[in-house]
């Protein structure tokens, strides 16, 4: 066990998990009591039955999420179950209070099986204002995401899905001005056909990439492939790979201008990176070890390279994105948070690197770049209300920022 | 809209609620994110991985308990829905913390069917330490309580039920003392055949009373009574009045010691009181307004007489009960909360009260007494230990109070 790992391993013991539910109305007294429990709560339980909407008002609801898993995907630990991911989802929770004020608590659920987790999660919805869905293995993941989305009236976010993309976009964004090229003009490989690859593929559509191919541990995925298919694969099939490419990653990564990685240490080779073209932009976010070292990726040719680690520059954190983005949406009580949202959030990323301060070495603001959150909040929030899923209007035109 | 109502509601829309979550362990500096979060979290998640049980080491769930409504039972509102029931949860909650240190969220189900509402909380199990049931109403509470009482490793609770069947029984025994009565030779009337009464029944009968007659709007139940029944009452007409009386309650209640009201104002008229025994013992627990008045009762000859109302003597408040219990049980990481726990809460009540300080007016301890906690999480955790249901043994012959 490395010192990191006994040093958290105390800290967990000593203060028992991560989290306290704390009392925020005054209660020291009989009238208090009586104020915040029977019988003056009477009182807020009747107005919201007569008006819903007013549960937004009178409880915790519009700023409490839950940070759902099946601990089938933990880390780089896997299908450890339920309770072995309960610290994760603590975590979580933790970041999501210290970074964005939100009150989160970790859901966990004793069950795998999707229509269990998507009909546990639906009659969460009156206790809830949003739904973080986290560590659930591909592909169960985007069926869960995809259903609740479509049912449920208050945000689900796969953050190991959406966070990983908005902020690996926001990178690319930035990059590609440093190399003046556009997004219509590249050609992106993707490697790893999990939760954050596949989102990834659908965010750069959105904003315009037309080149992606993707790789799995089989090769290129393409239309008609046999071999290690399931209807995600299929999909991204008929998203991406518009040439048919067949061959191993060696292979397609040939002429790349991007490539992205979201699956094992030392999947990019030298090698791979010498056949990219000019100016190549890698992320490389394996965990712990990326697919290759930046300094390797840099002696073969690569201009700008970002992993998922602290240590090293170009870090992507999905804490640039989680806090805000529901800090934004739970801030204008969304039903959703839709492809509008995440695009704003990625921009709004982006655009806190000024052109005078842009270099291969910073592309990605520093997580704890105390900027972020507010930016990200105030476009996601703006995205919302544009786009009809706000049930408040908190942003007007004549305000930068926000009446709070 | 009565000024407490009014001030009720101005402080919940100032505070949006009653609770907030918080985060204990120190997220600083990157160096505690990698503690908190990845990468050190990875270990106590291997470690739970490897040792369930570690689960309560390392994580929030031990001391982190649920308090679950379909809101169909709400105050005395009635079936308002899980969305107007979150201000009740969310202050059962804060009483939770307030009281005995305890975390606790609402979660209010978007379901009345019991079925869903069981398969529900039994996924919830990984996350929680314990289940506390509140506002569901009856007949469903009875099953839902039972079905997860047998199907769950963490302690089930319906407060409705227990809690007020405690508090009573811990009310009763001081006011036995008092008339020089014992539990075998006394005749019991309960009137209203909801949650509290079908406890308070279960609990008398544990307690040694064996002449209990129980009353719902239809009058005196008995075996072979064909109107209104349900399995519930049903299973009360077997457990109770044996002598199979019929009638309503002006009919049943003469010649009894103790009337147990959990039904409406009024419900007991002093004509009735007139027709008890001998210093007779009445709890009269209707909300707001009691089924008699104290003042009525004693002009009628009752002796002692307690109810459900703060600006009167002998409370009977559930918060006496539940915060004590449940913090007893999750000290020694309970499995069940099981009837020898609830003798031993009433008896821990009961005792706080010493012979040279009994009256009339004082039979219960009021819900303020910074004693009954204590008091009650020990004889609850001890009862917990010597029937096997502890996971944790913290209390030992030699020690009073625990080594914590």
């Amino acid at each position: 066990m490395s010192d990191l790992q006994k040093e958290s391993l105390l800290l967990h013991e000593k203060y028992k998990g991560k989290l306290s539910v704390e009392v925020k109305m005054p209660l020291n007294s009989m009238k208090d009591l009586s104020l915040a429990y029977s019988p003056g709560v009477a009182e807020p339980c009747s107005q919201i039955h007569q008006h819903p909407e007013k549960v937004y008002d009178y409880t915790i609801k519009g700023n409490l999420l839950a940070i759902v898993s099946d601990g089938t995907s933990v880390l780089g630990l896997g299908d450890i179950g339920p309770e072995a991911s309960m610290p994760v989802m603590e975590g979580k929770a933790a970041l999501f209070k210290a970074f964005a004020g939100i009150d989160a608590v970790p859901i966990c659920l004793d069950t795998k099986d999707p229509e269990e987790i998507i009909k546990t999660v639906k009659l969460l919805q009156p206790t809830f204002g949003g739904i973080n869905l986290e560590d659930i293995a591909a592909p169960n993941c985007f069926y869960i995401e995809e259903v609740l989305k479509k049912e449920m009236n208050i945000p689900v976010f796969h953050d190991d899905q959406h966070g990983t993309a908005i902020v690996t976009a926001a990178g690319l964004v930035n990059a590609l001005k440093l190399v003046d090229k556009k997004m219509e003009d590249i050609k992106v490989v993707i490697n790893g056909a999990g939760a954050a690859g596949v989102a990834i593929i659908k965010l750069l559509l959105n904003m315009g990439v037309t080149n992606i191919v993707m790789c799995d541990t089989k090769g290129a995925i393409y239309e008609g492939r046999q071999e290690g298919m399931n209807p995600v694969k299929e999909s991204v099939s008929k998203l991406t790979n518009k040439e048919k490419l067949q061959g191993k990653l060696a292979d397609v990564i040939v002429g790349a201008d991007v490539f992205i990685g979201v699956s094992v240490a030392g999947a990019l080779t030298p090698e791979m990176v010498q056949t990219m073209n000019a100016d190549s932009i890698i992320f490389a976010m394996a965990n712990p070890i990326p697919e290759i070292m930046p300094e390797e990726a840099k002696a073969a040719g690569a201009r700008i390279i970002g992993t998922g680690r602290s240590d090293l520059p170009n870090q992507v954190n999905n804490v640039l994105a989680f806090p805000g983005i529901f800090r934004g949406a739970l801030d204008v009580s969304a039903t959703d948070i839709n492809d509008e949202m995440k695009a704003a959030a990625v921009q709004a990323i982006a655009s806190l690197i000024d052109s005078d301060e842009l270099s291969a070495d910073y592309v990605i603001p520093g997580p704890l770049d105390s900027r972020v959150v507010p930016a990200v909040r105030e476009a996601v929030g703006r995205a919302a209300q544009e786009t009809g899923v706000a049930r408040k209007h908190i942003f007007t035109d004549d305000l930068v920022n926000s009446p709070e």
